[in-house]
């Protein structure tokens, strides 16, 4: 017979005895550390569904793996609507399968998974008695065996419809004992847009804290991305000059996938590519190269406030910042899954291009790229920093030495997996600085020749992949069992996603996607460029030639129609055709006032009609001289210039904030004076006039944007107005009947000197003015809008069909 | 035997009658044509000289070649100082070595180039005599030959120091009679500077009149610069939307050698590589490149203006705006070639580097790099406007397509010569558009298998050569024979271009340029890259421990001191370490600030010290809470606020533009009211006063920021100023001793309210007053920066280690 214990063979007895002390002792400790952290239950709901056989079981084994001994006790509860039987034979078959990292051994490992498998027993849970069961259960068994509850942990691994169900009787059945901690794991999709996901938080609100809730990205467990944080900190000193807009070219955040959605159509006709990954995954990651680096990266609340603050910072998208795609056989794919009719055609994009802004003074102009689509030529996932070159290379290319010349491309990438590399990295271009990784997670990839990644060999990086590779819900089940709410979406963060992605997704719920053959086929049908905040695929569409199903039509569909209206000249369009048009003509007007006179006077009215005017001037045209253009005010609300509804005010958030207009060519009305507003005695009116005077030749605006209201007046002259109708005064004070009710504003006889007024008037709304507007002769006092008739300059209305035709 | 005319043998002899008559028409209509073009005159001076042999006499050659036979006649005066004699034989030896283009069969060529001999002569041209001989004998030739004058040109192949000599002798003796044109050709150098350039030329337009002087920069011979505007020009339509800073990266305009400066140096060291290579070659491609395109490109007049145009958009370039290096072995040389003594250095630039921007619409922000060197690893000459990549390309970047892909560089190039191309040639990347060239003198080139250019293989440009290639000599001699004047240098593009090279001279004069060992060794000490306005070396100069001539010890070899002044806190640092410690203060104390209060109130002095400031915090410090922040003016001349000299034009200029400070926060000082500059009955310091009040808790501002001038004086408080030096005022008006007189400035007494009252203090002029105040009293009516003393606030003072310690 073999000892036991056979390397100890041939010792005295005594030994034995001084062993076995020694090994109660330590038994002793260990029973009180687990006495000391207490007990955890883990309770995975959707046991037997396909993310828990594939990922779930095993993270929660990964953590047992990682955690035994530390000082806790577990318990793990695999819970569905499955018969009991069935679910056990599952969750049996299951744990069998589990498997050990690579440096544990082999008998080890079976050890642990025995161990395992006595922690793990399968429930049937549905009716809250099922709930009030299990709580006593977990309670009874902490009882037998002496235990302090320390938290317990619910896996949501089903689908959205039970989330209230479920958590409703976590609520009110199933909560631990008080001292211990609650935890409750979700997963996506969390909401559709904005009012459902805000349904949903509320809704989950009504049960849990904020503190309890553990949404779940799985992306932001992948290791490169939960490594992009920890590297910015580590490298925080070559990364401090580098990581900002006078340095990084650009930022590519990309997800290719070379799979189709088929088989998955019901899902994905519901979402789409912008919903699956992009307002989520890339989003997140996102944020994480954006936000400004917390001085503690380990604190889980800095780390989500500063991601905040990046959500907060992130430009509007417009329709014009996205680009889409649809592989040919999808539409064939829904009809056959969905058992659609011959004709339908799906709108839903499988591709996506979007370009991102952030309106900070770390990123200001410079462009986020992201992009995800199905059926592409590769799999492969990044964030791909591009510093600028801003060097010259006195040396013929030939001569360039990867380490050491700045001629050579400069890049950090987060190789998020799969694609030509085949596993997680992060590579630096050694022409940027060497970076500084935990070097016991984190080692050197090994030279792969031939290997070329985004233009360069790999012998031109430093590059790390994992030690170990993990998945990335053993990542996440480990921080939520650590409490780690910064790998995990709060409620907050993403409410902050959606007010952002939803606008867009609005837009585009009409558009008609390229569509696109599917794998290497695709050639460059789906490359994009941007220009400005625009992006647009790099080839013309030359094939459909007839209108696909849904595209409704489009306004480039139509002409701009030029007429009469009260016998001056009238451009009608869909909005967005006719604010482009008349950002144009005034740039133009603008640039020929500045070549013939080195300055451009433009008078601006209030209001929410010029604000889609002001965005476009600010975003789409580059060759405005604003440095030799003075803004003047056509009227502004008696308010302090900081107000909200202060004209000012709005012209400073979507117009000055965005160009480069000189302080002092910058003429707000001095509404505001001596702390008080529009009083008679500051002589505001008179300041503005003799400010004009002095600035404008013979008080002659180059231009004069106004408005119309439906009371048919203009700039804040009123019906019946007694003042600023007629007579020598530019500046008026004068009365609305709206609130608040005292305005300043341009006299009609001042108006009416300038070189051009256009009139912009837009929507439903204004219909009726403008078809009583139009039969009208010169009434002022009955309508001021037709008493606005330039004496030597030129007038031009600008009106939308739905104001112009109804 | 055979008949003379075999093909027209057997003929009848009326036939010869006939043919006979035909070509004594032919040669009537040729001599008439002669008569009514009229008679050149050419005369060469210093045509024994060493570029008259290389390429002046093959330059005329090559006229008479183009021109023989189209109505003018032609004769040829090579004049020297050389003996008669001598010159004969000089010339006779030239002539008999001229030879045609490829195309001219050779007995024509000899029967051409003994037509040339016949023409040309040799003539001793010395004294003022000679010239009136020499005029008298193109008249009397004219006179008997029966020929109209058309016109004289004569080409100065002389040195500088012999035109003025030279031009009072043409002016006075040797001038065409009325209707016929006099052209003189100059070779550079046009002088040293912008003062010698300036009496140069004042010295020449007292012989000559603007339109008869022809300044050759044979650069604007060479094929692809002379391709430049023409290339533009016929490409317009797919360049309009690029040529600009929207579309264009960086644009590269460079002049590579490889030879030294060897048996040279003694004209080396007068020029060096900026008057040699930049000022003139280079700086005339970049306003072929930078200049706006006029409608019409063959109007000679329209290009000059453009082109004068481009020169005034130059952004004035400053020290930092170069690098510097010299190979090696120069010292060495000189010390050899102009017996200088073994200690000997030289300071003369063999190559530099230079970072130009423009100021307009057209280019601003965008990078001009102008690089040119001697004993470099290869002769090449190239002008490359590299475009943005706005692109992402779908694909993985194996299968991108040279045509297609929109994300492989996209470049043109203007290939001057040499290099790997070895021919003068225009690039255009096959991704941006097929260009159109003259198909009559550029053809494509042949493919090179293996050859690439700028990181692109050969195949992947359109690429075009001169069919036939040119001597810039002979392209320029017959633009002046067709008084195309602008592929020449005029008197105001000449001074414009010194006026924007000489203070980058000067203020290099004493730099001690980088050693570099020459040709291939050079390795990657040369590239230089830039941030921002500044350009530097991409290597730190390791080599260089003993510090060599004229290098001071760098910031980075001290500490930042800290001690007491005035029984205040003292920053002492290098002025780099102090501005970037001041800023960093400033932002410190701005975050706290806005976390307790919710604004920041900041005081700011100005004139050029706190420049660096300002730009410092514009461009380093994206935490900065500038939406929070108001901006007040400590101090203001009274001049008009956007006049250069006002305080806050500079605050407008170096900071306001780079950063996003709501419009209201902003408080420029009222010094201009009512049109008129601190009326005092227009109250302006009163209104200041008054919006302190309004808007400053307790009139206490956060942080103001002052100097110390060299009379003690602070803001605009001078010594024995009667206002603000004490009194309940808080701001006045004041007299400055310099110019402008009339100040505005906050008060002593407002100034003292502070939280924190930074004084910052720079420069060796300020040693002395700095050691007189450390040791006065309160004496504020002597020196107002003594009376400096937060009552309830803190003071520091940051002084640099030259006003410091001197």
């Amino acid at each position: 017979m073999h000892s036991p214990l056979p390397v100890l063979g041939g010792r005295r007895p005594g030994w034995w005895k001084m062993l076995a002390v020694a090994m109660y002792m330590a038994l002793l400790a260990c029973l009180q550390a687990q006495e000391l952290q207490g007990h955890v239950s883990i309770i995975l709901l959707g046991a037997t569904g396909d993310l828990a056989k594939k990922y779930l079981w095993q993270g929660l084994f990964q953590l047992y793996l990682d955690e035994v001994g530390k000082g806790y006790s577990f318990s793990f509860h695999g819970a569905a609507l499955t018969s009991t039987k069935q679910g056990q034979e599952f969750i049996a078959k299951v744990l069998e399968s589990l498997s050990c990292p690579e440096d544990v051994a082999p008998g080890r490992c079976a050890e642990l998974r025995g161990q395992f498998q006595q922690l793990s027993q399968y429930r049937h849970l549905r009716t809250s008695e099922d709930y009030m069961a299990l709580s006593k259960d977990i309670e009874a068994q902490l009882q037998h065996r002496g235990l302090r509850e320390a938290g317990r942990i619910f896996y949501f691994s089903v689908p959205p419809f039970a989330y209230a169900d479920i958590a409703r009787n976590i609520n009110s059945s199933c909560r631990p004992g008080p001292g211990a901690w609650l935890r409750v794991v979700l997963e996506k999709p969390f909401g559709h847009d904005h009012l459902s996901a805000q349904q949903l938080a509320t809704e989950l609100g009504s049960f849990f804290q904020e503190k309890e809730m553990y949404r779940v990205d799985h992306y932001l467990g992948k290791q490169a991305v939960a490594q992009i944080l920890p590297f910015r900190d580590q490298n925080r000193k070559a990364l401090d000059g580098l990581w900002n807009r006078h340095h990084v070219e650009r930022v590519e955040i990309i997800m290719k996938e070379t799979v189709d959605a088929e088989g998955r159509t019901s899902f994905y006709e519901e979402y789409g590519v912008i919903r699956d990954v992009l307002q989520n995954h890339l989003t997140e990651v996102l944020t994480l190269v954006a936000m400004e680096l917390p001085h503690d990266v380990s604190s889980s609340e800095a780390v989500l406030r500063h991601k905040l603050q990046a959500f907060r910072a992130l430009r509007g998208l417009q329709k014009g910042s996205a680009v889409l795609g649809q592989y040919q056989a999808y539409s064939e794919q829904v009809r056959r899954e969905q058992r659609k009719p011959d004709g339908f055609h799906s709108l839903t994009p499988t591709f996506a291009g979007i370009l991102v802004h952030m309106d900070n003074l770390r990123w200001e102009g410079i462009p986020f790229l992201l992009m995800s689509g199905k059926a592409l030529d590769e799999r492969v996932g990044y964030v791909r920093i591009l510093f600028r070159n801003q060097a010259y290379c006195a040396q013929n290319e030939k001569r360039w030495v990867a380490d050491q010349s700045q001629c050579l491309p400069r890049q950090i990438i987060f190789y998020i997996g799969h694609g030509e590399l085949g596993s997680p990295a992060v590579l630096v271009s050694q022409n940027l600085f060497r970076p500084s990784l935990p070097s016991k997670s984190w080692k050197e990839v090994e030279g792969r020749p031939g290997l070329h990644l985004f233009g360069r060999p790999l012998s031109d990086y430093y590059a790390y992949s994992p030690v170990r590779e993990q998945d990335a819900y053993s990542v996440l089940i480990s921080h939520i069992f650590h409490g780690r709410k910064d790998s995990f979406i709060t409620t907050e963060n993403l409410l902050a996603s959606w007010v952002f992605w939803t606008p867009l997704l609005d837009s585009l719920a009409h558009e008609v996607p390229r569509l696109y053959p599917g794998g290497t086929e695709n050639g460059h049908l789906l490359d994009f460029e941007f220009s400005g905040t625009q992006l647009r695929f790099s080839q013309q569409q030359l094939e459909q030639l007839v209108p696909g199903p849904g595209s409704a039509p489009k306004p480039s569909d139509f002409q701009v129609l030029q007429a009469k209206y009260r016998e001056s000249p009238l451009i009608s369009a869909w909005p967005e055709e006719l604010i482009a048009k008349l950002a144009e003509d005034i740039e133009a007007t603008a640039v020929r006032a500045v070549q013939r006179f080195g300055e451009f006077h433009l008078a601006l009215s209030g209001g929410s009609s010029p604000v889609p005017l002001f965005e476009q001037l600010a975003t789409r045209h580059y060759g405005f001289p604003w440095a030799h253009t003075h803004l003047w005010l056509v009227d502004e609300r008696c308010v302090p210039l900081r107000d909200p509804e202060s004209n000012f005010q709005g012209l400073q958030a979507h117009l000055l904030q965005h160009v480069r207009v000189p302080h002092y060519n910058v003429h707000p009305m001095p509404v505001h004076l001596h702390q008080r507003l529009c009083a008679e005695e500051d002589r505001g009116a008179q300041m503005y006039a003799s400010e004009i005077s002095a600035l404008v030749t013979n008080s002659s605006f180059d231009l004069v944007l106004l408005g119309m209201g439906m009371d048919g007046h203009t700039a804040s002259l009123f019906p019946q107005s007694p003042a600023g109708l007629e007579g020598t005064q530019l500046v008026v004070l004068t009365r609305s009947p709206s609130k608040p009710h005292e305005r300043m504003s341009l006299s009609l006889p001042l108006i009416n000197r300038a070189r051009k007024v256009a009139v912009l008037v837009m929507g439903r709304m204004k219909r009726e003015i403008t078809m009583l507007v139009s039969r009208v002769g010169h009434e002022p006092k009955k309508w001021p809008i037709s008493g606005v008739l330039p004496s030597s300059g030129q007038l031009v209305w600008y009106m939308d069909y739905e104001a112009f035709l109804g």
